[in-house]
């Protein structure tokens, strides 16, 4: 304990202080209260695994960027990547014990050993809800519903979930004559899509497709105007969408934050259904949440078939999004009333006080110190408490407290046995 | 994908189930509303650290559990050993923007590479109070407060908060001109009274004090009965004690709850006022929570001093605690009400029936698929679903719902229109 070490943390980790996790909170219910209404529950995996339950999973880039060390005990551990997998693992080991459809939502860390930049970051939060063990689609909807609501919920004034389908974009492609070692690749090129423009992407897929194809290809799944969109996939079977479409409509999700993108591919991912992608119009963040259907989800650890659909929000870039639109400003911390230390004759009166609005479930805080009043006054300013009581000679000589409204500056004086039914009033 | 792996976890991690989750979240829930009652905010550090500002923290053992590696920039990381020293790392980086003093709780998981044994993890919770940057006797008292709120919040029946002070505790050990290096020797054997009496550790203190010391020591320290405990501790100075006790008085902590015990010792930890300890009468658990006063928390991390005084809750322990007391075997799980999936020309009515509900903030599910009504009703049962909505043809051609109350059978037909007044009015 003598040397003193340069308190620092490491690149793409980061603290949060009172306010930032206020903020963080305060969205976490209510994504949380969303998913609970309909009907999710959550469960926990450990951080640390076996690195041979992680590995492989994700691609030669997730095997790069996982965190895995040796224990003591020479067992090659690896920290979560995601939650996916994990996941899969829990419901190959625990689906005799899980009602089937099993659905479960989870908000939680994952570590990558990726490059720090600006949003990306070695440990964050994903956030995910999946529906495991059914093809119903049903099921897909709902997840488009519960995202919906989520996006409602936390008031974003306006958004897009876009939609497509695996099935129908793969039959696009076999339609036109791709070969199958082409799909990834023209998968992940579409996706670019929004970000490079149409033009780009037709110079990028021409290293893979001859032009006619690039032509037929972009002239199939990129809508040309929303109207047109079913007729410029004429001949292909849209028997999914049109499904999907009408559930969702069934389910009351507004037909302006719902929208049928042929050309939204989701790229690197295994999905074998309807895929779903959010965008915030007007923000320059990316997608902010994005999913889809598997078809068989736990194949890597049982021969038993679990079809999942799920999505995954970017919890870092809601809460970002949400500070951009000034909608976190007004959250305070979690005190709502100070009561003031003046001297050792007022003290008894003030711990009184204190624990009587305690109890009464209103968060109250004592000063610890004599100081000056002033300096108790920028303590409830620094914490944002909207209330300080003061409890000085006078009030204790009148049995009453005075009650200070921060941001007004104005003053009460009411007897003290009132002080729990002020604050009730006030209904914080 | 294709090689099977084994679905396993490593030892001494756990997976937790929705009825788990459901049980943890009950109990998080809890004591998280009485830390904001008393005004604590929260805050969040890193998973992973630079493993120098973690080492050589926690003595030999802690540097030999702890888990650390390599990354691949070559930096020596280590996963969070407990929160304390985060937290101190965090304080000296960002004092200039907390309010001070800094109350502050966090619950949050740690790593150690110990051997696992029934009740002892590798990855584990831990639930922290602190006041920090003050050495105010109130703070001592404030956090007997908190914790005895918490146990009562939680409902167990019998508790028992024990305290003592380390600079009362160290004043005997110097008086009877027991040596410094002996100190900790001592501590730690004091800490065995419990658990192997007083007989065995007059044998164990032998090793290092003579006979007539020993005999003073646990003379002066050990209370005979709970009346005569300062006559025994005549000529040392108890003033701390006992203003902790009277200010404990002010804040109504329940006296049959408080327990006075100067051969309390809290071995190893660097404390420098008062310790506390909980203890559940009657369970053979060992503590459920300990904690105490430290001069210098951020002195590894800043030549500024911060005082602090704190508690941690054995997490594990409470519930394991709640769980064998049976009180959290009401628990259910998220869904209040599952609406029945008859076939597809009663769908839309029963999308619709859930949308309502939903959108009327009660937790509501839909199940996926047209199954047989039994197989849909062992769905609800195993998800604990009090209210199962059955919409077949007759409800669709009548306008109405019945409704099926699980836990007794019955069943009551209602009009369409109803069906969210029926749920509010039972203030689910």
């Amino acid at each position: 304990m003598t040397k003193i070490i340069e308190p620092r943390i490491l690149k793409g980790t980061r603290d949060f202080l009172p306010k930032d996790m206020a903020k963080r909170q305060f969205v976490m219910d209510k994504i949380v209260n969303v998913f609970k209404r309909f009907g999710y529950d959550t469960i926990e995996t450990p951080v640390i695994e076996y690195a041979e339950t992680l590995m492989g999973k994700y691609g030669d880039e997730g095997s790069k960027l996982m965190y895995q060390f040796p224990d003591n005990g020479g067992r090659q551990i690896a920290l979560r990547y995601d939650q996916t997998v994990p996941t899969a693992r829990f419901v190959a080991m625990y689906n005799n014990d899980l009602p089937m459809p099993f659905k479960r939502y989870q908000i939680s860390r994952v570590w990558r050993a990726d490059k720090p930049a600006k949003g990306r970051y070695r440990e964050f939060y994903q956030c995910d809800i999946d529906i495991i063990g059914t093809t119903s689609p049903i099921a897909d909807a709902e997840i488009a519903k519960v995202v919906s609501s989520v996006m409602q919920e936390l008031g974003f004034p306006n958004y897009v979930i876009k939609f497509n389908s695996r099935r129908l974009i793969n039959s696009v492609l076999e339609g036109l004559g791709i070969v199958q070692d082409n799909y990834a690749k023209v998968l992940q090129t579409l996706d670019k899509l929004d970000k490079i423009g149409r033009e780009a992407v037709a110079e990028e897929l021409a290293t893979v497709l001859d032009a006619e194809t690039v032509e037929k290809l972009l002239g199939t799944l990129v809508p040309e105007n929303s109207e047109d969109v079913f007729s410029q996939l004429a001949g292909y079977d849209t028997t999914e969408v049109k499904r999907f479409i009408e559930l969702c409509e069934q389910l009351s999700i507004p037909k302006v934050n719902l929208q049928f993108d042929p050309s939204l591919a989701r790229g690197l991912d295994y999905y074998t259904g309807i895929i779903y992608e959010v965008v915030l119009p007007g923000m320059d963040l990316g997608a902010v949440c994005g999913g889809g259907r598997y078809d068989d989800l736990c194949g890597m650890f049982t021969t038993k078939q679990f079809s999942g659909v799920g999505v995954a929000f970017g919890f870092d870039r809601l809460v970002l999004a949400l500070e951009e639109l000034g909608m976190l400003d007004a959250l305070g911390l979690n005190s709502q009333v100070l009561v003031t230390y003046f001297d050792d004759s007022t003290l008894q009166k003030a711990l009184a006080a204190a624990t009587t609005l305690q109890t009464a479930g209103i968060n109250t805080e004592m000063y610890f110190e004599p100081a000056k009043l002033s300096k108790q006054f920028t303590y409830a300013n620094a914490k944002q408490i909207p209330f300080v009581v003061v409890i000085g000679p006078d009030e204790v000589a009148n049995d009453t407290v005075t009650i200070k409204i921060m941001n007004s500056g104005k003053q009460k004086t009411i007897p003290s046995n009132q002080l729990t039914t002020y604050f009730r009033g006030l209904q914080l």
